[in-house]
């Protein structure tokens, strides 16, 4: 195995969750463990601020602050959601990719990290094989991210768990609130959370059900068409039995016809994803006009995957290894692959890192084993649960300073540029 | 002193909040000190399980559940919004009476606490006139409890510290999210929380603000109407020096015509309120067509007033405190009061419990002073942040299980009933 002396880059993509900071600390506490890299930069909003040449020195922060990481949400280095398209944009997308290897020249970057879901897998595996094309010898490893839980070959996908403990926690309560106002006129609360294409968040509030009667007592996910009228049966059959109802949403769950209940299709993403919003408000309209039962809604939006304050141990401690396996890695000379988690027991939960080819991850779906949810398609089944159980386990110690977590923020030390400004 | 012997009864009323039960646990332990009360009684869902003779026995629940009461959100006794309402229904309110006195007396209630918001201290007020009518001897004691903080006379509610100091962790979190996605597109995020005349919640997200550009950024509150031109302004300002904005919006703000801008007219609650919705979404929208800019809401609805996983220490305190200074204000003979908390320093925080009589309490809504937010409304000021700080000081400790908070339940041992089913 060649040692490969040069400088490290790790950056962050994507959608923000409470531990993707772990896995950079993760990334740059097992850097520093191997003398041939030589200094630890980080790039501001991913490949965007990469091309910007805005890269700063992760050496020059204090130990505290690299600890403090671990348990600080969002995603200090900042992030973005730009993409290099050689599809819809070959011209943009070569210029992209001339500029990034300018900057990975002059600041003799060997080693690239990029922290992420599936687009940004996507890009870490257009890097690598640019990087091969070009001759220009640098090891480029995809860390695994997103709440969404939707990246193949990984049995989960870091800052899933702490998602999950969340909603879960939040399910549970808002469940207490619901029932203790339950009277005879019925209720119906409705929780709409994260997950597009795939169901993982919405379906991991099932943990929150500790008996056949507790809530949640209806999960729609995305990848289960939602027949309206076995949908109002069901809401109806639960209030009746127990005066209340708590429906958990994800966002983009679906009609028959296969359209997004929530879809505004006048609002589109860089990625040219519609952005959604109202599955929840819009199945409570129904709801109120169908059975004329009261409902409530809870959109977490933002707030379920910043969750810093109630983030999952076993969670932050996966990504935590996942930044450090990737840098073993690629000291041990791999490029191109994407760090995974492989579960070899769910009771007692044991589990390890392994590597997958990039090319084997980018764009890639992976959604809920249909086998995973009950007949009716209302709920995850005990399969499921014995997944999921594992990953909320734990508590984060963060520390608080007047009655509020107190969170790291970096010193961001810039490095010095060394190229003329992006024309 | 007189030493009235006999029952005591405890009920819940109005929305939960993660520190009622504690003012329940309070009255419950504090009795127990007390020989002549004999038993300890709560009622389900407030008057409306009184009147249906739906009592439970609390001498019956093993010590640990009442201490657990502590840090279990929502209401264990279940609670109602059902009013006894002389203006609106005569005749309905004067066959209630009866029959609470009816089980008043069947059951030998001679103490008897309400533990809610303006409407049920109402509500207590006129059962302690009704005793006084009736030569029933009662003592009937109000415990102050709701998340809006609009009760006046005290400085501040029980269950106020508790929303505050999660929707400020929140408003943080998401603001670490927020601004990790900032690029040069801009983005904003309101967050819609509670408060349907008062402010006090919405303000209260002042403290996730460490510094002059930290979120949130703008804090509407029902007290000031929104002028939109205004609003628009300062979002863009914002915007343009930060790359994102963060805007608390409380549920009850109104435009320059007095309009609530999110009221759904078609859904009203027993109280004929009317059912509010989507005051941050309606000015989401007004910001992405007026500037073009990218917004996202959150809101937290039920979940911001249940969060026991994230209560305030402090509130837990004052609120079990409450409980226990309203048995010994009985026992001293008092009826017809409402327990308050006095403020005596905020730098340190000393605080104490008093009486108000009910007559001063009943549907009086205390809104945030003037002089307590900023010249252009847009956010609280210093006396505001002073006010509010110590309230959400101290994190309590939840047992968990399973990694999600381990709540108690009660057991609900029924007190035998004595008279016919409620005609």
């Amino acid at each position: 195995m060649a040692e490969l002396v040069g400088n490290l880059l790790v950056a962050q993509s994507g959608g923000p969750t409470a531990a993707i900071n772990a896995s950079v600390a993760g990334v740059i506490l097992e850097a520093g463990r191997h003398e041939f890299i030589e200094e630890i930069y980080g790039g501001l909003n991913g490949i965007l601020g990469i091309l910007n040449e805005e890269l700063i020195d992760l050496n020059d922060e204090k130990a505290k602050t690299i600890e403090g990481l671990k348990y600080t949400p969002a995603a200090a280095l900042g992030t973005c959601r730009y993409k290099i398209d050689f599809k819809k944009k070959p011209e943009q997308a070569a210029r992209d990719m001339d500029r990034l290897f300018e900057v990975f020249q002059a600041h003799n970057i060997r080693y690239f990290f990029y922290a992420g879901g599936n687009d940004s897998q996507d890009t870490a595996h257009k890097i690598h094989l640019e990087a091969q094309k070009r001759g220009y010898e640098m090891r480029v490893i995809g860390i695994p991210k997103t709440i969404d839980n939707d990246l193949p070959h990984t049995d989960h996908c870091p800052g899933y768990g702490s998602v999950v403990k969340y909603n879960s926690a939040t399910v549970a309560e808002i469940a207490l609130d619901v029932s203790a106002m339950a009277t005879d006129d019925g209720a119906c609360c409705l929780v709409e959370v994260m997950g597009r294409a795939a169901g993982w968040i919405a379906a991991g509030t099932v943990l929150a059900r500790r008996g056949p009667n507790d809530a949640p007592h209806i999960i729609l996910v995305p990848e289960i068409p939602v027949n309206e009228e076995k949908f109002l049966a069901k809401v109806k059959e639960t209030v009746d039995a127990l005066k209340y109802c708590v429906v958990v949403v994800g966002e983009g769950v679906k009609n028959e016809k296969g359209e997004e209940i929530a879809a505004d299709k006048s609002q589109l993403d860089a990625f040219g994803h519609a952005v959604l919003s109202g599955a929840a408000d819009n199945l409570g309209k129904l709801i109120t006009s169908k059975l004329g039962t009261k409902t409530r809604t809870v959109k977490l939006g933002y707030a379920q995957r910043a969750a810093g304050h109630y983030a999952s141990a076993t969670d932050i401690q996966e990504s935590a290894a996942c930044g450090a396996a990737g840098v073993r890695a690629a000291v041990d000379g791999q490029s191109g692959v994407m760090v995974k988690l492989v579960r070899s027991s769910s009771s007692p939960y044991r589990w390890n890192t392994d590597l997958q080819p990039l090319g084997d991850i980018a764009n890639v779906e992976h959604l809920i084993p249909r086998e995973w949810l009950s007949e009716d398609g209302f709920l995850p089944n005990e399969k499921f649960v014995e997944y999921a159980r594992p990953l909320i386990e734990g508590e984060v110690k963060v520390p608080q300073e007047g009655g509020l977590p107190k969170y790291i923020v970096l010193d961001e030390s810039p490095v010095e540029k060394k190229l003329a400004a992006r024309s």
